[in-house]
């Protein structure tokens, strides 16, 4: 039997056009990243699984991560998220190294997942982290390269937003103003993760069920409805939180400084579900209406080197997958064509003694760092053209019986609708009517 | 216990500096691939181990390959090559697309080895191939490729050769001239690969013992001394195999037109034990007498598609490794030197209010392309040059008291020993200043 020549369920095949639109992904994120000073790293593909016990969440452990015994008997996985990575490696080194730690990577990652749009086994993301950055100044440079990054594919803030809140206050609203005992927070984070996407009726029965008094409930669903960040902190102090509300309004003041607020809303709804984040969370919204789903999430945590017995150290990063991110440049007309290839010149020859001539000079040409495909066999006059437009090629060279005898080539640019013959030794002239 | 911080066996963390190392090396790539109008392309991490199991070598399924049953009963593996990868994507789309077909990439494999210099169990290989050329061009312009990308890396002929030898030339050799079985052929194949790595006695021994008679042991030992090209066709037609040594003349022949041959020499000893290869077979060298080893290693094949139940499409390909690379790029001083990022300017603040111009006078220098890193708090004036010298900033920006009264900004090029205040507002005349 045949084999399939379909790629493993949830992963894709990047032919020439897929790669080149995720090396334009690419190369956007790398340029960002370093117009802030964010250097590039890497972790490898498989870590030990007890890396990820130590950190991730429950249902990347349980569900979706792809782990396996190696021959060795140690039990590995491939790699579904880099933060336990990006900790451990941070751990190694720093001691040695000037605060902040700026890095970023566009990793692949797998996850066990139910193939559908926005969501494949196989992806690639994003990361960007900043470790031991004063205060709250951290959260606001990450803000800024996550706005920064959609500015430079040409969004704008018609197109997206970002929506945020911060686990201390999560954790205060919860624990010191609705009374919620452990079991009741852990129900009320799952509760007001999907509290956007249920009918009030059947909000209002599941907050009911957790067992918090009326008046808990009452608070929950103001709390619940805010969608500010002066009001929350007017929520916060007029409940008597002024700790707590004092802090985020010097993020918001801060936020205000460094021109990110035309972008930022409150939202009450993002909770984030992993253990680790400890400050803001975050999650980037698409506003198309037939888009509407989150791009990117992140936040601030504070302890994630204590697994390596390291003292902590703050850190705040987000991750932003290529499949969501190419939906969105998609929707918005966002992304390139990238369906055909950019060349220079498509050399051919006519004369099948026209070989050596053609090898000479696209070899003269690539030296001059032009993208230069040689036909390997004769190629009829009538197939030339067709063929350099295929191949995005302004410019062919052309290599006859006549040419063979005279040791010269001609040259053809299809835009300028001009053509010329050339010495073959002549390079200089040929390159300058290339130009 | 605290968790371990170094990174699974054979797998590598990539710093900063290892990282900008990674990068260049793959542009490098990237670039010689494209200016032979290559195209990239990608496949999966994982595929079903069926594709391996019809193609790859016993060595790589019996004890190097990372696999494993998914949740969903699926036996996947982790890609130990690309070749399998990229005939099933070009069994895909080949009837529909002009050929040659020309792709390159840069994937990471797993293999299951014990770690040593030149070999790791991660390791990231670039891989190029073309599909359909006629004749034995495709093999004339792989070696182009090969032998391109490491002039573009500043090596020449000094430093590295390929040694080459052709599957029809080994098959004529032991079957038609030695009289060898298909065991005899087997254990040659074997033989033949430690040929250099053994004394002449027990490669003497060795080949006794595989029961070929005398006068084919004679012709196995001149043919295993054979080291150029024009020779082995001269051995080739001296034992009347006219057909095989006039096709491999045509290749000698075509080789020098396209001013290959400083760098090829011919090598029985090379005979490359993957299956898929039918044609040539080479391997690049490292010339240097403290890294003499084989550097890349391909060849072309005929039948890769039928797996697929596609009629044959000739190929031919090499995959060029990292690990093997970089040792090659450092043991002849050709690496660059990344351990210090480039970044344009550093902006700092001396006063706490200095933050806010900080913020508005980076984010104005980024629109304009220059890589900013602002200091997040206020930074002590004999700290800054210290810093900038770090983070390869030739420019500083400083914001006392006086500028934040005064809406300025200084700037400071330590290169030039130039200084100059500037209205915060006036980016044009601070952009000038920089250039």
């Amino acid at each position: 039997m045949a084999l399939s020549k379909q790629p493993y369920k949830g992963t894709r095949d990047f032919f020439p056009k897929d790669k080149r639109q995720r090396d334009f992904i690419e190369e956007v994120m790398a340029t960002t990243a370093e117009s802030f000073g964010y250097e590039p790293y890497d972790g490898p593909l498989l870590e030990e699984v007890e890396l990820y016990l130590a950190k991730s969440g429950e249902e990347l452990i349980n569900e979706q991560i792809y782990s396996f015994m190696d021959r060795g008997d140690r039990k590995v996985a491939i790699r579904p998220e880099m933060t336990p990575t990006v900790a451990r490696m941070v751990a190694q080194i720093h001691r040695e190294v000037a605060k902040p730690i700026r890095w970023y990577a566009f990793p692949n990652f797998m996850r066990y997942e139910r193939p559908q749009k926005g969501r494949l086994r196989e992806f690639w993301q994003f990361n960007c982290d900043i470790f031991g950055a004063p205060g709250r100044t951290g959260e606001i440079e990450i803000l800024q390269v996550a706005i920064e990054l959609f500015e430079r594919f040409g969004a704008n803030s018609s197109q997206f937003e970002i929506l945020i809140n911060d686990r201390k206050i999560v954790d205060t609203v919860f624990k010191d103003l609705l009374l919620c005992n452990d079991e009741q927070t852990h129900k009320l984070y799952k509760i007001v993760d999907k509290a956007k996407k249920v009918a009030p009726d059947a909000l209002q029965k599941m907050v009911n069920d957790t067992g918090i008094t009326e008046s808990a409930q009452k608070l929950f669903f103001q709390y619940i409805n805010i969608s500010s960040l002066d009001e929350i902190v007017k929520f916060l102090k007029s409940n008597n939180k002024h700790e707590v509300a004092d802090e985020f309004a010097q993020f918001v003041s801060e936020a205000k400084l460094a021109g990110l607020t035309e972008y930022l809303n409150f939202d009450a709804s993002i909770v984030r579900g992993l253990d680790y984040y400890t400050g803001i969370v975050f999650e980037m919204f698409d506003k198309h209406p037939e888009n509407r789903r989150a791009l990117c999430g992140g936040g601030a945590y504070h302890n994630l080197l204590q697994i390596f017995n390291e003292k902590p150290l703050p850190g705040v990063g987000f991750g932003l997958g290529d499949v969501t991110l190419t939906d969105f440049l998609n929707v918005h007309n966002l992304m390139p064509n990238f369906e055909i290839p950019l060349n220079d010149v498509l050399v051919t020859f006519q004369d099948p003694n026209g070989f050596q001539s053609a090898m000479k000079v696209a070899r003269e040409l690539r030296k001059k760092d032009f993208k230069v495909i040689t036909m390997l066999e004769e190629t009829k006059m009538k197939k030339v053209f067709e063929l350099a437009d295929k191949k995005g090629c302004k410019n062919v060279v052309l290599i006859g019986t006549d040419e063979v005898a005279t040791g010269k080539i001609q040259v053809k640019n299809t835009e300028k609708r001009d053509q010329k013959d050339f010495n073959l030794n002549d390079i200089e002239s040929i390159i300058n009517f290339l130009k």
